[in-house]
């Protein structure tokens, strides 16, 4: 076993030829990497039947122990997200800009790797291979730390990822897998300065904060997700109760469905009952404000101060009725947690007011906030949506792995 | 006095305030500031007196004094500073790309302020108004924390700053300053999570490495700069010669002055004694490897292992003899701090390698590392050089004060 200093220098002596890769290259250790794991998928199978039959041992529930399930299909569809990050272009050397500065010095921008990138995770083992395309594809190489519930899996798919870019005759080192998962590791890991380039935690709400109290390097924060509809006055009702369910019912365990309805009070005797109907087909729980509940009666339970600060991930939704647009963005930047965020209105004014003022990384007029997603953005396959300010906000692809630098061409200028 | 949770809640009531001036408005406030600052220049230079009489009887040194000091000269140019800003274009509500999804959803990627900025620096009072004009003008609210040592200088011109906006019915509570300098304050702050969207530590290497130790919330690390300038085989030796003393000597104090000089072996002979000779004017001191030592002999001191890490800030300089650029790069990514890099050289091929690995914010071909500045660069201004590789990279004029949200519009769309 290489312990997290061992593999924390690999990474730093293989980065620099990582970054040196062409496309080309880099391309083929990812459909490398593809082929060895579609060859080697009973391996990886009883692998992850030992994860499995420990974690029912330690009674993991069910939605873990699902996360944590490979299948035939699970590995395909695994390998086949390795060959579509090969098909999205290489972000690396792209130059920005370049400008000619009067003294002739010409100063461009140019897109660089990041160097290594660590990220931490949880028990999802399609994760583990999901981040080392990403990080390989961006010239960088990455330390991967997962949940130990899914040791046995995540050991053996980063093994193979290392013999097939080892076979191409590419860094192993570029991928690497933290084999001490105890508590001491991650912290270890968090304090890596000079080692890491950044420190990306992937998971529950604990894991990002403890990431986030104790990290040393630079972090990026990715989300939860408090996320809001706002129906308004001018709002077409239909139309707010399409989105509503498709945001909140869709898929109800992702950071980007709704977890709060928003009603203007012009629209709220006409359409809480809508709502209530239209979310009735999934047993919605409605947590009301008073005046949901003088609408809506006792068919729904009454919502504490807690509940607007709640991301259930639940057939859960709190409900409140607002005075103004005013009073929802204040309540949306109140309680939100910066990321989707969506007004339903047919009103110009309302609709430039809401995206110049909620603060959130993506601001939706008239859509469901579940397009927060880098293949619905266009981005192809992401790392993680960012609910901070720095650096990258909302989904983050291949770019938001990357840095910059500037190179500047003279002719022997000096000041 | 304002203790600093009363500062962080004023802040952050302020910051949509401040995010929704238009650029009237903001250059109508940094005028004002300018033209306030100027009114009461004698009241200023008296807080002044304060700081420097105090520091005078604490043995501060005289380059400490000197930062320190303000004179009626100095208050001019720090207002002529925040009209430079004004003058600057507002990067807010810049549209970076807007694209038309294939469901018809347009997703644009929209330059927006970053909300609340803290300012950890040391005791320059013409910081204060620098650092405020810049936050303002990138539509964010700053929490500013100078060095105890310049505290009546920048109490007075905060509450001046403050009272030039509230007379232009503007937020004053956009600019704040911490008045408690105590460590504990300091510390306080770097945990300030749900109030400040990033804290940028601006000053020396200690005060730096204490802000990425200890801070919780994000941080963008600015830079101390071990800088490099490497005359390549094919170099142009005269060309070398002035970019060396340029980059050494026209500025000893700065992060981007040269630290450290190699040599390709090939050029050794003939270029060391010439760039002995040029630097003798300055009494620049060589700390030479052992083959520098062979050829210039007694006349320059033997380097430590400990010389090639150093960043002196002062007339002196590591020279090395080395056999490759390939060991030059290698050298270089080892030492340096990710600042400012130079290679000389008349090789397409050495100047592409050089650009390519060399892993700084700006490396240069042919041109003095005394480039690296916001106005430089073209880019005006600037609260600092970043030297981390996250957000900002290089010097960071208003647009690395800004975040970014994702604005999307549709007709209904959902998933």
């Amino acid at each position: 076993m290489r312990d997290l200093m061992t593999i924390a220098e690999a990474a730093k002596a293989a980065k620099s030829a990582v970054a040196k890769l062409d496309t080309n290259a880099k391309n083929a250790g990812l459909h490398a990497i593809a082929d060895t794991l579609l060859a080697h998928t009973d391996e990886i199978l009883s692998a992850n039947r030992l994860d499995i039959e420990a974690g029912r041992e330690n009674a993991l529930n069910e939605g873990l122990i699902d996360r944590l399930t490979l299948t035939a299909d699970r590995i395909a569809g695994i390998a086949e997200g390795c060959r579509q990050v090969a098909a999205l272009p290489d972000p690396i050397g792209e130059v920005l800009w370049q400008r000619t500065r009067p003294n002739g010095l010409r100063i461009g921008l140019r897109r660089v790797p990041m160097g290594v990138i660590g990220i931490i995770y949880e028990a999802r083992p399609n994760v583990t291979v999901d981040a080392a395309a990403l990080c390989f594809k961006a010239g960088s190489a990455c330390i991967l730390r997962g949940g130990k519930e899914a040791f046995h899996s995540s050991k053996c798919l980063s093994d193979l990822m290392r013999q097939a870019l080892a076979d191409c005759g590419l860094p192993q080192d570029a991928i690497n897998l933290v084999e001490d998962t105890t508590r001491e590791s991650a912290n270890q890991m968090m304090k890596l300065n000079g080692y890491l380039d950044v420190l990306i935690p992937r998971g529950g709400a604990g894991l990002i904060r403890a990431v986030v109290q104790n990290a040393t390097v630079p972090v990026i924060e990715t989300g939860t997700g408090n996320c809001h509809v706002y129906v308004d006055a001018s709002a077409d009702l239909d139309m707010a109760a399409r989105i509503l369910v498709n945001a909140k019912c869709q898929r109800i365990s992702v950071c980007n469905a709704a977890e709060s309805l928003l009603v203007h009070r012009d629209v709220a005797e006409a359409f809480l009952p809508m709502a209530q109907k239209a979310l009735a087909p999934d047993h919605v729980i409605l947590h009301g404000c008073p005046r949901t509940m003088e609408i809506l009666g006792d068919s729904i339970v009454p919502a504490t101060e807690d509940d607007y600060g709640r991301e259930y991930l639940a057939y859960e939704i709190s409900v409140k009725v607002v005075d103004s647009i005013d009073e929802a963005i204040a309540h949306i930047n109140r309680y939100n947690t910066g990321h989707s965020e969506c007004i339903v209105t047919e009103s110009y004014a309302a609709s430039q007011q809401f995206t110049d003022e909620v603060d959130a990384a993506a601001v939706y007029v008239n859509a469901s906030t579940r397009f927060t997603d880098g293949f619905e953005f266009g981005f192809g396959a992401e790392i993680g949506i960012s609910t901070q300010k720095l650096h990258a906000r909302g989904p983050m692809g291949l770019e938001a792995l990357t840095s910059q630098k500037y190179v500047i061409f003279g002719n022997g200028q000096v000041r």
